[in-house]
C-alpha cells in the first residue's frame, strides 16, 4: 500500500480566500468556479485524513453561496449534525488544520464552539439548529451581548434530521413566535441510511411536483428586483417569492413561508434566491435546496450511503485505506448473533433509529426485513415503540448509541422501566470513540440505567462475552435489560458456537490473587489483564474479576473480594454514578468501609473529552493498563514508579 | 368547614355496567343517557378525592362510545397522559375504587398496566401513545403473545401532546408503515395551560373552515351503510369517508387518512363514525374529535385551565376544600424570585414546556411577556432554545419538572454541558411528589447531572435557600448550573430581603457536634434536624451540615467531616448515583476508607413508589426522621429501637 499521498488540487481562487469577506469580492461566475475549487479541496483534505466526506460534497454550492451572501460571523450559520460543514471549516480559515481533523489536538470533525468564532453554534447529535438558531434570533430581539454581534439566523437541516420530532418542536415555536429566520433543509434523500418515514414520502412528492426549470427561470427573476426602487421592489419580491412556493404547505401550516425545491447545486438559483430572502424576508423561512451527497466525486456518489464517512482513500480510484482488521468489531458480532437468535425465536425484532449500518441491524433487515424497523432519527418514538411491542409479546431489541440513547433516556425510564416491560437495549459505542470525540462519547448510560428499579445492565468484556450477553438478553422476559459494548474490532478471542445466557447478577473470577482485587466492568479487562501482568513483575499478584452486572451486582462476589483482599479498585468506561458507585454503596450499606477498605472506582474523569485515537483517550482518562497497574501500587504504598499519573 | 360528602347521583344506567361488555346491550340512546350519568359520577367521585376533572370530562361521550364500538380489552385503547381516564376507569370495573384515587394503596391517577386488562398501556407524560399503539398493532400483526388478545389499536391524544415531537416521530413512522390504527385527536385547545405554536393555530384554522351541521348529517348517512351488502356499502364508506374529511392535509402528508372534524359530545355523531371506521379502515386513521376541556360542569368550564386538577370540592358550587397553607410553595418562591431579579436584569428570560402554572413562570409571563416563552410539550427543543440564547448572550432560566428534564437530558448533556454554555434550569419537583405517584417522581436528575463535566448542580434546603439559589444562578455565567427543589410548602422560615449569591461549591454547618455528621442535600434537612433532636434525647449530639452542591463537593468541609466524626451519613432525596455517590468517591479517591469510617449513603431506594402523601412517600423510601435516627444508632452499634426498619 503506497503513503504517497495525493496530488493536491489547483485552487487558485481559494488560495485567496482567507475568511467569507473575501468571497464579497468575488463576481458570481468566479463564485460557481470557487465552489468547483472548494470541492475538489474537500475530496483532496478527506482523502489524506479520512473522515466525513459525501455530506460535505453536497453543500459545496450552497455553503459557498450562504457565505458569499450572508455576513458570518454576525450572521449565525448553524449547520445541523455539522458532518458537513468541511468546507464550511475551509472557508472560514481552518483550511490549512484540515489535515488535522478528527486527530488529537487537531479540529473536530464537527462544528465547535471553542474552534471558531465562525462556528456559532457546536453539533454532532441531529435536529438542532432550528432550536439554536431561534435561540439566537430572540437574542437579537431582546438585545443580548454577542461578541460578534447580532445578524440573520440561519439553520441547515437535513431530511433526515428534519424527521427527528425535536426539529418538529423547534419549527412548531418559531413558527408560532414569528420571528425572522432561515431554515435550509438540505434535502438529499439520506440521512446516513436512506430515508424511512412519511415525512420522506412528502418531500418526494414536493419536487416530483416541481420542474426545475421555473424555478431557474424565477430565479433570474429575482435578480431584476434587486436593487430597484424599494416599494416596488418588495411587491414584486413577495410576488416571487409566493411564485416560487410550489408546495410545502405542511411547513406553512406550521407558519412558515416555503420556498423551493431549489436546485442546491446550481449557483444561479442559490445566489439570487439567497439575496432576495435576505433582503425580503420578515418571519421565519424554509427554503427546500435539493442536494446529492457525494456530489462531484463519482465513488462517493455511487454509494449507497453517499460516501458518507470514510478512511483515508486514494482520490482517482476511492480505494480507502483501511487497516487490517484482527478481530470482528463488536457491531457486527452483535449483528451475527441477534440473526442468530432471531432464526430460532420468530418472537424477537429489532429496532434502530436510522443507522441500521452503525448498530450491525443492516444484518437483520436483510434476512428479516419485517421484524426490522429503522424508525428514522427519532429515539423517542424508537424506545416507547419498543415498548409497545413488548408489550404486546413480542422481543425488541432496541439498538442505539449510547450517546444518541440520552434521547430517549425519559421514554427508558417511563414507558419501559416504571411499566418493567420487556425491552433488550443493545447500547453499541459504549465509553470512549475516537475521531467523532467527546459528543459521540457513551459515557453516562451505566450511570442513568443502573439506577432504574428493576433494570439488568451489562457490559461485554470481549466479544465472546457479548454473544452470551445477546443470549441473556433474548431469554430475559422478566423486565428491561441492556448490555452495551464499544466502538471497534473485538479482543481476538475464541468465539463460542453459540451463546448460553448468563445467570442474571452473577460475574465471574478471572485470576485468584492476593491483596489487590480488580474488578472490571467492560472491555477495560483487557487492560486490567495487562496491568496484572506487569504487577506481577513486582511480586504483586491481584485477583482479577468480570462483573458483568452492573445491575444486580453480584453481592457475593464483591464481598469476597473485599474481604479477601487489602485493596478493591473498580475499573469500567463509563462516568461517576455508574458501575463503582453501585459497589461503593453496597460495600457502605454492609459496613465494610467501617473497619478500613483500599477502595478506589476508576472512572472517566470529570472532563468532556476531544477525539483522539480510542488509546489516547483512555490515556487521558487514566484508564489505560499503565494507570491501572500505578493506582494500584499508589494503594497499596508500593512505589512512585515513573509516568505515574500526577 | 363541613365533611358531609355531596349526595351521589341517581345512575340507573351505570350501576347496571360492570365492564365495557355491558355497553353493548344499550340502544344508542341509553348510551347517551349513559354519558349523562358518567359525568355526574365523575364529578362526584373527583369532588370527594381531588385529583384531575376537566380532562376527564371533555371525554366522557368519547368514553362512552369507545367502549361501545370497540371491543377492550382485545382491542387497546390508550390514553394519552392518561389524567383524563377517569370516566374509562369508572366504566372497566373500578367504579368502586374511584374514592381511592391517587392515595397510598390506591388506584393510580393515571392508567397503569399492573391496575387493570383494560389499560394496555400505562401514561402520565404525554405523547407516547401513538407510539405505544403502533408497537401493539406490530405486536398483532406479527404474532405476538398477548395474554388479552390482538384487535384494534386506538390512541387518544389532545391537541397539547401532538405538538410534542415524540408524537410527530411517531406519526412519521406510523404513517410510513401504514398499519391499521387509530388516532383520536383530542382538541380541546387545551393541554393544562392554554394551547401554544403552530400546530394550535393549524388546527384551529381546521375546525373554523368546517361547521359540524355537514359533519352530522354525514355521520348519519354513515348508518345507513351498515350492516349494507359489503362491496356496495364498502364503496359507499370510502366515498362517505372522504366526504367527511374536510382538511387535516398536515396529517395526510404523513400518511394518515384524516376524518373530522367531529363533535366529541354528540353521540350521534361520534357512534356512527366510529362503527363505520371500525369497519371499514384500512391503514392508520387520524380522527379529529373536538371537545370541550371540564364539559358539563360549569365551574371547570369556567376556568381558565377547564377545570384540570382540583382538591376535594362542593359539587353545587365548585369551591375547593384545600387546607390553608402554611409556608409559601417553592413553586411560588422561585416564580417570585425569578421576577425579582428579571426586573434589575433584562437579559433575564425564562423557558417553560407548557408549564407556566406548574413551574411559577406565570408570573414572569405577566410582568415580562416578550421575556418568558413557553414553547409547547417541547422539552427538548426547550432545553437547546435555551442553549441557543444563551450563545446569544442572555441568560436563560430553563423551569422544568425534574421528571420533564428527562426528555431534554441529550440536549442538556450535548447542547449545554459540552458548549459549557451558561443555561440555568430550576429543577421543580425534585424528590417524590406525592399524589401523582411514581411516574412524576424526580428521582434521577441529581445523578444524571451532578457526572456532566462543567456543571454546578444545587438542591435548595429550605425556601429562603431557593431564593439564594435563583441569586446564584442569575450570576453565574461560567456555565451550565441547575437548582433542584421540591413540591409543595416551603419551611416557613424567614425570607431574606433578596437572594445573595452563594460561593460556588461551599455548603454550610448547621449543627457542631460528635461523633456522627450528617451531610443533607436538599430539603431532607428537616428531617434531618428533627432526627437530631430525637438523638439529643439519648445523648448522641451529631453534626448537621447542608451541602448546597452536589456539584462541585465542598471538599474542605465533606473531608473534615470525615475526620472529625466517627461516622458520616449523607441523606438526599434523589437515586443512587447522585449527591452520595460523589461524596463517596471523593471519600474514596482521597483515602478516606482505607482506615476505616462509618460511611452510609441514604438515598431513594430500587423501587418506585406508588402515591401516597409525600410524607407516606418518604417513609416508605426510609427518609424520614425515624429512619435517619435509626440509622445513626445502628451505624454506632447505639441501640435496637422499636420501630427500626427491617
Amino acid at each position: 500500500m503506497t503513503t504517497e499521498p495525493d496530488t493536491a488540487p489547483r485552487t487558485p481562487l481559494l488560495d485567496g480566500v482567507s475568511s467569507p469577506a473575501d468571497l464579497k469580492r468575488l463576481s458570481d461566475a468566479d463564485l460557481g468556479r470557487l465552489a468547483g475549487e472548494l470541492r475538489a479541496e474537500t475530496i483532496h483534505a478527506v482523502s489524506q485524513t479520512g473522515g466525513h466526506l459525501g455530506a460535505g460534497l453536497g453543500v459545496v454550492e450552497l455553503t459557498v453561496a450562504l457565505h458569499a451572501v450572508f455576513d458570518a460571523p454576525r450572521d449565525k450559520i448553524i449547520w445541523d449534525v455539522s458532518h458537513q460543514s468541511y468546507p464550511h471549516k475551509i472557508l472560514t480559515g481552518r483550511r490549512e488544520r484540515m489535515k488535522t481533523i478528527r486527530q488529537k489536538d487537531g479540529l473536530s470533525g464537527f462544528t465547535k464552539r471553542s474552534e471558531s468564532a465562525y462556528d456559532p453554534f457546536g453539533a454532532a447529535h441531529s435536529s438542532t439548529s432550528i432550536s439554536a438558531a431561534l435561540g439566537y434570533a430572540v437574542a437579537r430581539d431582546l438585545g443580548g451581548a454577542c461578541e460578534t454581534g447580532h445578524g440573520d439566523c440561519v439553520a441547515i437541516i437535513g431530511d433526515g434530521a428534519m424527521s427527528a420530532g425535536m426539529a418538529f418542536e423547534a419549527m412548531n415555536n418559531a413558527g408560532a413566535l414569528g420571528k425572522r429566520m432561515f431554515v435550509i433543509l438540505n434535502d438529499n434523500e439520506m440521512s446516513i441510511a436512506p430515508p424511512v418515514g412519511a415525512l420522506s414520502s412528502y418531500l418526494s412528492r414536493l419536487y416530483a411536483e416541481q420542474p426545475f426549470q421555473e424555478l431557474k427561470a424565477a430565479a433570474k427573476g429575482a435578480v431584476s428586483l434587486l436593487p430597484g426602487p424599494f416599494q416596488e421592489g418588495a411587491r414584486r419580491a413577495k410576488e416571487m417569492l409566493k411564485g416560487l412556493a410550489v408546495g410545502g404547505t405542511l411547513f406553512e401550516e406550521l407558519g412558515f413561508s416555503y420556498l423551493g425545491p431549489i436546485d442546491g447545486h446550481d449557483m444561479d438559483q442559490l445566489l439570487p434566491i439567497l439575496r432576495t430572502v435576505r433582503q425580503r424576508a420578515t418571519g421565519p423561512m424554509l427554503i427546500h435546496v435539493l442536494t446529492k451527497k457525494g456530489k462531484g466525486y463519482a465513488p462517493a456518489e455511487g454509494a449507497d450511503d453517499g460516501g458518507h464517512a470514510t478512511a483515508k482513500f486514494d482520490v482517482a480510484t476511492g480505494k480507502q485505506k483501511k487497516a487490517p482488521s484482527n478481530a470482528p468489531s463488536y457491531t457486527s458480532v452483535f449483528g451475527r448473533a441477534l440473526v442468530e437468535h432471531a432464526s430460532r425465536d420468530d418472537r424477537i425484532v429489532a429496532v434502530t433509529a436510522a443507522m441500521p449500518g452503525g448498530t450491525g441491524l443492516d444484518l437483520m433487515a436483510e434476512r428479516y426485513p419485517s421484524r426490522c424497523f429503522d424508525v428514522g432519527i427519532a429515539e423517542q418514538h424508537a424506545v416507547t415503540f419498543s415498548a409497545g411491542m413488548a408489550a404486546g409479546g413480542l422481543r425488541p431489541f432496541c439498538a442505539l448509541y449510547s450517546t444518541f440513547l440520552q434521547r430517549g433516556y425519559d421514554q427508558v425510564v417511563h414507558d419501559v422501566a416504571i411499566q418493567r416491560l420487556p425491552v433488550r437495549f443493545a447500547i453499541d459505542r459504549a465509553g470512549l470513540v475516537g475521531a467523532d470525540g467527546a459528543t459521540h462519547a457513551g459515557s453516562f448510560d451505566t450511570a442513568f440505567l443502573a439506577n432504574l428499579p428493576g433494570f439488568v445492565v451489562m457490559a461485554a468484556a470481549d466479544e465472546a462475552e457479548l454473544v452470551h450477553m445477546v443470549a441473556t438478553a433474548a431469554a430475559h422476559d422478566e423486565g428491561p435489560i441492556a448490555f452495551r459494548y464499544p466502538r471497534g474490532e473485538g479482543e481476538g478471542v475464541t468465539m463460542p458456537e453459540r451463546g448460553e445466557p448468563l445467570e442474571i447478577g452473577k460475574g465471574r473470577m478471572i485470576e485468584e490473587g492476593s491483596r489487590v482485587a480488580l474488578l472490571s466492568f467492560g472491555t477495560r479487562l483487557g487492560e486490567v489483564r495487562r496491568a496484572a501482568e506487569a504487577l506481577r513483575a513486582r511480586g504483586i499478584t491481584p485477583s482479577i474479576a468480570d462483573a458483568r452486572f452492573a445491575k444486580p451486582l453480584d453481592r457475593d462476589m464483591i464481598l469476597k473480594l473485599a474481604q479477601d483482599h487489602e485493596a478493591l479498585i473498580t475499573i469500567e468506561e463509563g462516568a461517576i454514578g455508574g458501575f463503582g458507585s453501585h459497589v461503593a454503596q453496597l460495600l457502605a450499606d454492609e459496613g465494610v468501609f467501617d473497619h478500613g477498605l483500599k477502595f478506589r472506582a476508576m472512572v472517566l474523569p470529570d472532563i468532556f473529552i476531544d477525539q483522539a485515537s480510542p488509546a489516547d483517550m483512555y490515556a487521558v482518562a487514566g484508564l489505560g493498563a499503565e494507570q491501572i497497574e500505578a493506582k494500584v501500587l499508589e494503594v497499596l504504598g508500593v512505589a512512585q514508579i515513573a509516568g505515574k499519573r500526577a
